[in-house]
């Protein structure tokens, strides 16, 4: 069944033929491998060109702040599901990337729209302060929240945010978007009414924008880092196993608030 | 309700508290972000401890090799799943990992087991050659296929193979498993009666695992360097969508081999 | 790590002990396995209490209208990844459920929340052509499509539409939500400038919501029936495997419109 | 690029043109809607003929005793993903499925393919006690458990154990796959020096075997219910949230046990 208009498949990352694959107009054997690191490789695979030392420091920098953070609930998912199918490593890891939502990792993405968006303003020459006011503005009046702000752990500025902002200015590449990204810190209490914070998921558009990187792939970017971390926690949970524990401690509260039937329970 | 032995959740990975982010024993963001790259993060998530600059060397060189080959069925898998859902990236990506299963991607970890079985009777004393012979003969007794050799579209040794030992020369990491390899791959007329060559899966932990990388783990490669190239087609899918085309192309030449209800196409 | 507000897990679904499993309210073993048919029992999980004969009939009759289609893209995603990971049939049926978004599966929810919409201002007073035509100008001016009418293969009113509405007529459920489905399809050459008929996806919401199922659960419906189609066509695959095929297909027409190195192809 | 040797993609379950969609040899919209239930579709998808009353009644039984067992880990991991990503049902969804692996879920299967090859030596002459023994011995020695025995929390036989082959007898299906999974269970003393009794995972394919579904479609059995089990979780999920109370609660007993940098936790 046709769905849509085109009907021929068109694509210009990659082709191949019985002697060599060709990535980016690049021979992958001769051009790449043991030439390029998997990260420029990465930046290469999605605009078409091999990144800047600086740009590839940025991007670096990005995946290393936001591949770990513990136990968190993408994590646990991947574990559960990988004690329950440990033949389907991909399972597991499919299970925990699909936990890279709107609520806890796609920040990313929609703070580098709305940082995009007072960009477009500054550049048509409205200064930083009254464009980052009126999109935040605009953004609450159409109810939505202001993106890459505040964290439920660290309520000082997360250290990862200077740690970023400090690799994006060694690597020369251009802090304008880091710029909107502070106008919009200091006018949240104006905005807000509460003293809310850079987080990391503000931080990694406010640098990799000066740095090359497509505004809507900035999803990928936790997607991949995440997945580095999910292989480790599975290789972890080979050698020590914890999946079934996670779950069995997440029930140990739980109040079950139904219907019982007559005698449930008399047994005992 | 209790499945398994352990009850307490323990991780050697990460930890954190409101100051600080802990990765493997370091400060997230003073010791890590600006400081490795994320391969090297990558290396230091999975064994608790940082790759030499040899051993990060094959890991990326391992991750670009298999990161893309074109519109693969993992590939088609995401673009299309992304068609039908643009809202969830993450839905697409987990579709395209779902494919790096046993037939298609996994064997670079099989070959790996098969690789490690070999070493162990070598670091026991037996020559390479009789004790690859010695497991290929017990693999194919157990009905297992010999994983690593051969490929639908390159019947040469694949250029990549040869790109990766390069690689793994220039690196200075322990070639013992490359000569296992290639031991293996001599022998393949003599116990298959087929030419089959190495493919970049039995490249790959050739090179691995003289490079510090756990068998175990093996699965993850694949699955990182997928997902890189998986975020740079769901790009390109945002920019030129074909997610629709490939379906509709797809079933163009489709054979209905089922029963008709009568009068079924008479309308036309 | 403390996420948002509740700590203490609450669920009013299913508890158990050594004993019995208690499904709202019930003994699982002793009032329903015999007693209720899956899809009462899907209604009875849902709601928490079971469905009339009437409202089993139109939930019976919607997951049956929508279970399969054929070879769509979700179905070829699935074969695709079975195929490739023929161990894990839950990874090809989860790349399979993946598929049901926004734009191909999703719209039963998105015009279950137009009708609920209209319905408000009808239960409120207003006749339902104005209702209808109100909440659908706010939708087209909010930039909206407004879901539910249209297909690409099915130019007239598809056939599954009437089939349904005759369910809930025979059923003796609520049928003022198909009046308002009807409603939306008269004014669209009004409101649209075309005239796009009611499609499976627009008639799901219209009979279910008048027997009893809750609107923000109606995206379940597809996700339920589809995945019944994708285990019918992974068992065909495991018969008679043809996600390779697919995918064959899918690229025997493709243009690579990128870069190519010098001297690519000219072994040929 | 080709893989494997078919390159016509076939099928028998499903066609449509314009004016209708033909599943299995019938109209859908006048054949099907309306006039069977969804299992009963379920059914016909999957083998290509209708259930008799008794497959169906079995069939429904199956369903409704897997559905649903509370907070399990697949419930658990769907909950967590629903609440990071709450835009994508369908991912929450996938995200439980991924955990009817071989360990929690998939041993209906294995436990089916079990029974199959103890009926062949059953069909061929043997007694039923011989012919499970042999089977049961057989897989010891391969180093496979006897799937389908055993549960951490119901150490009697399973009260839905008992439920279903009451249904089985009710409905005059084939009672031979019955006998078969009671002599395993009467054996296991024997072969195990366990009294590991019958659980629902040996229960389901004992029935459901004599009620004409296909060994190689079981695993489809406990995919499908546990939707319906996912989807009112969700649809509570969306009323009152608890995915990251339980990820809370999951780690409040942690312990990390890895290294920690000089000065962590010293501002505390």
């Amino acid at each position: 069944m046709k769905i849509g208009k085109a009907t021929v498949p068109r694509t210009s990352i990659c082709t191949s033929d019985e002697h060599s694959i060709v990535v980016r107009g690049r021979d992958l054997s001769k051009d790449l491998i043991g030439k390029v690191s998997f990260v420029e490789h990465f930046f290469l695979l999605l605009t078409g060109k091999p990144p800047s030392a600086g740009e590839a420091a940025v991007l670096n920098a990005t995946l290393v702040a936001i591949a770990e953070h513990g136990l968190v609930p993408s994590v646990q998912a991947a574990r559960m599901t990988f004690a329950a199918a440990p033949d389907a490593m991909q399972g597991a890891v499919a299970a925990g990337i699909l936990g890279c939502g709107s609520v806890v990792l796609g920040s990313s993405e929609t703070a580098g729209r709305m940082y995009s968006e007072i960009d477009a303003q500054v550049q048509a020459g409205t200064a930083v302060g009254t464009a980052a006011l009126a999109v935040m503005q605009a953004w609450r009046a159409a109810g939505q929240t202001i993106p890459g702000y505040g964290h439920p752990q660290h309520k000082a500025r997360d250290a990862r945010v200077g740690a970023l902002f400090d690799v994006a200015r060694a690597a020369g590449t251009d802090l304008r978007f880091v710029a909107i990204a502070e106008a919009v810190e200091s006018l949240m209490p104006q905005v807000l009414n509460k003293d809310l914070r850079l987080n990391v998921s503000g931080a990694i558009p406010a640098v990799l924008l000066g740095a090359g990187f497509p505004v809507q792939a900035l999803k990928g970017v936790p997607i991949l880092a995440r997945t580095a971390g999910l292989i480790a926690h599975l290789f972890e949970e080979i050698q020590q196993p914890i999946g079934f524990a996670l779950s069995y401690q997440a029930t140990r509260a739980m109040v079950y608030d139904g219907e019982l039937p007559e005698g449930f329970g008399s047994h005992e």
